[in-house]
C-alpha cells in the first residue's frame, strides 16, 4: 500500500503528530533546562520512538530515560547514556541490560537491597559496572525508600559493592497534579523532604551526584526545588489534554492526536467514530470536563463513553452535527498510553503527511 | 533466546492462558449454543489470533465476528464465513473488505444509509455482494436505528441496491451489566423491543434471516430471547474479573492472567509489580471490590493503582507479604483490552509453558 501524502487518505483510526507543534514543545523545554542549568533526561516511554529520542538529543539532552528494558535496547542505538528508572527484577532482565552495547552508560533506579544485590552480583560476575541511583518516596507513595536511614543505607551498599557505583538519588512528583499556578505548596513540602534526604546523604559522605527529578506538569517549576540536578520529563514532547487542563502547556501545544471517521450518527446528541479504548485507551481526566478525549478543534467536544472500536462524540455542547464519513482529530486524556496502542505514528505538516515512524520499543520482548 | 519451558522462566509481564481453563471455557459456551439451536459467531476481537478462532470453529461455531477489517484480513486465513460487526466507513476500508479472498462469506453490520450506499457502490462495482445486518438499538444507546420505521427503510435499501444483500438484524447488548441473576428485567425489555422491530420487518416482507445477539454476560440467557438466531460473545474464552463479578464464570473459570514480578515493596501496605496499565488496562470494575485486577489464587489481593509500567497491590486485605522477586498472576477487569497489549500469548498447563501464539490482528493496518 502506498503512504498517503495528506492527512485525508489516511486510514483511521491513525496517530498522527503535528511536527511543528512537536518541535516547538521540544524546544521550549530543551531551552528551560538550558536556562536552568538543569540536565535534560527526557522520559522515552512517552514516545517509544529512537528517531524523536534523536531529536531530544540533538537539542541538547545529556541522556535518556526508560522504564523497560526492551526501551533500554531500542534506545540504545541512539543514546549513550540510558537510566532505567525500574528495577530490573526478573527473569533475564539483568543479563539483557548487561549485554546492552558496551558504549552505554547505564544507570538503573531502585530502592531495594535485593534488587541491587541482584544487579551487583551478576554485574561483578560480568566485570560490568552499572550506577545506582536511590529511589526516593517524596509524597506519591508509589515506590521510593520511605526515610533517610534507609537512603543512606542504600546509598553505602551501593558504594561498597562490587559491580554497581553509587550515582546519587532520583524521584518522581507524580503526586503533584494541581493545576500548575497552585503547585507551589506541594512542591515546598517536596523541596523540604528532598533537603532532609540530601542532608541525610551528605552528613554521611554520600553527597548525591545525581539529583534526578521532574515530570512534564512540574517542569517548568524545576528551579523551585533545591539540589535538583536533572529532569525526567517524557510527555512535554507531544503534551496531551491532561497537561492542557493543568496549565503546564496550551491547547494548541498539544501535537498527538488520534485520527477517526465518523461511522454513526443514530443516536441523538451523539457521533461515534472508529477510535476506542483500543486507539485512546480509558484514562480518566482528573479535571473539569470529563471524558477520555476531546477533539482538537473543537475543545467542547469530548468523548463521552468508549468501547473497545468505538468512541462517542458528546455533542450536547456543540451545534456541530458531523456527518457519516467526516474526519475529526482527538487530543487523548494521557498520550503515552495512546501512543504504544499504535504500530505507526504520523508526522505531518498542515494536512500533509512528510514522515512516519514506528513504534519501535512497544512491548516487552525483543 | 530459547522459549522458557516453565512459568518460573518466563520474563514479565506477560500474557498467560491456562489452556485446560480455556478449552472448558469453548466447550461450556459450544455446548450451550448447540443445545438451544443457536449458531454461535464468536468474537475474535478478544484473543486476535486465527489459531483460537480454528479452535473454536472446530468446536462448531459457524463463523467469527470480527470488529475491524484487520482481524477480518487475519481470519480470513481460517474462516470462511465472517461478520465484520462494524461499518466500514473511511478510506481503504470497503476496498481493503472487497479484497478479502473470494470464498469468504461477508456481511457487514450498519446503522446508516450513507454506509450501506458507500459499500453498495464500491461492491456492485467489483461484482462482489456483501452482506447486510441492520443494526437496532435495543437499550445500550451506542449504535443501532432508533425506530422500526428506519430498520424497515434500510433492510429495503439492502434489498434493493446492487451489491448489498439484506440478511437479517444484529444488536449488541452490552447495557446488560446486572449480575446474572438479576438480569431477567432488563432482557425481558430487550426482548419486547426486539419483538417490535421483527414485527414490523415482517409485516414488510423483510423477515430477518438472521437475529444476532448475545454477549458474554447475557449468553446464557439467550434462550430467553426470542427470535434470536445467533449469539457472538467472545470475553467467553478466556473470561476476565468483570464476568466472574457478573456470576457469568466462576473465578476458576479466568484463564488468562498476567504474569507479573514483585519489584519494589518500600511502601507500607502495597506491593508493586512490573505490570501496569500498559500490560493491565486502566479499566475500572462496575462492581464491589474496586481496582484493576485481582491475583488469580489470593482474589482478596487487588490492584488498586496502576502506572504505566507499576502495578500497585493492595495488601491490607491479606496477611501475605510478597518478597521482591515473587511472582504472581493477575486476573484482569477487562482481557480483550489486556491481550491486546501483548505481542504474544504463552499457554501453559499447569506451570508448564506448552504452546504460544501471536496476537496476530493487533492494530489496523497490514
Amino acid at each position: 500500500m502506498l503512504e498517503p501524502r495528506v492527512l485525508d487518505e489516511v486510514p483511521t483510526p491513525a496517530a498522527v503528530v503535528d511536527l511543528a507543534r512537536m518541535r516547538a514543545n521540544l524546544d521550549r523545554m530543551a531551552g528551560y533546562a538550558a536556562q536552568q542549568s538543569l540536565a535534560l533526561r527526557p522520559h522515552t516511554k512517552t514516545h517509544k520512538s529512537p528517531e524523536l529520542a534523536r531529536e531530544q538529543l540533538q537539542r541538547g539532552a545529556a541522556g535518556v530515560t526508560v522504564a523497560t528494558i526492551r526501551e533500554a535496547e531500542v534506545m540504545a542505538s541512539v543514546c549513550h547514556d540510558i537510566l532505567l528508572a525500574y528495577p530490573p527484577v526478573g527473569p533475564g532482565k539483568v543479563e539483557r541490560l548487561l549485554a546492552l552495547p558496551a558504549h552505554v552508560r547505564i544507570t538503573v533506579a531502585l530502592d531495594s537491597r535485593e534488587a541491587l544485590e541482584m544487579i551487583a552480583r551478576d554485574a561483578a560476575r560480568a566485570g560490568h559496572e552499572v550506577g545506582v541511583l536511590i529511589e526516593l518516596d517524596l509524597g506519591m507513595h508509589r515506590v521510593g525508600v520511605q526515610d533517610a536511614a534507609a537512603a543512606v543505607a542504600l546509598a553505602r551498599s551501593a558504594e561498597d559493592l562490587e559491580g554497581v557505583a553509587y550515582r546519587g538519588v532520583t524521584f518522581y512528583p507524580g503526586h503533584v497534579r494541581e493545576p500548575v499556578d497552585q503547585q507551589a505548596p506541594a512542591l515546598a513540602r517536596l523541596d523540604e523532604d528532598l533537603a532532609r534526604f540530601i542532608e541525610a546523604l551528605d552528613r554521611e559522605g554520600l553527597a548525591p551526584g545525581t539529583v534526578s527529578g521532574g515530570s512534564t506538569p512540574t517542569a517548568f517549576a524545576s528551579h523551585t526545588v533545591g539540589g535538583l540536578t536533572e529532569i525526567r520529563p517524557g510527555t512535554y514532547i507531544f503534551n496531551d489534554r491532561t497537561t492542557a487542563e493543568t496549565g503546564a502547556c496550551a491547547w494548541e501545544d498539544c501535537a498527538y492526536t488520534v485520527l477517526a471517521t465518523v461511522v454513526s450518527t443514530a443516536v441523538r446528541g451523539q457521533a461515534v467514530v472508529d477510535a476506542g479504548s483500543k486507539a485512546l485507551t480509558r484514562e480518566e481526566l482528573r479535571a473539569a470536563g470529563g471524558g477520555f478525549g476531546a477533539l482538537a478543534d473543537r475543545r467542547e467536544v469530548t468523548v463521552k463513553g468508549l468501547s473497545e472500536e468505538h468512541g462517542l462524540l458528546d455533542l450536547t455542547s456543540t451545534d456541530w452535527r458531523p456527518r457519516i464519513g467526516e474526519r475529526v482529530r482527538i487530543v487523548p486524556n494521557h498520550v503515552c498510553v495512546s501512543v504504544n496502542l499504535h504500530d505507526r505514528v504520523r508526522g505531518v505538516e498542515g494536512d500533509e503527511v512528510v514522515t512516519g515512524w514506528s513504534v519501535a520499543a512497544r512491548g516487552w520482548a525483543p
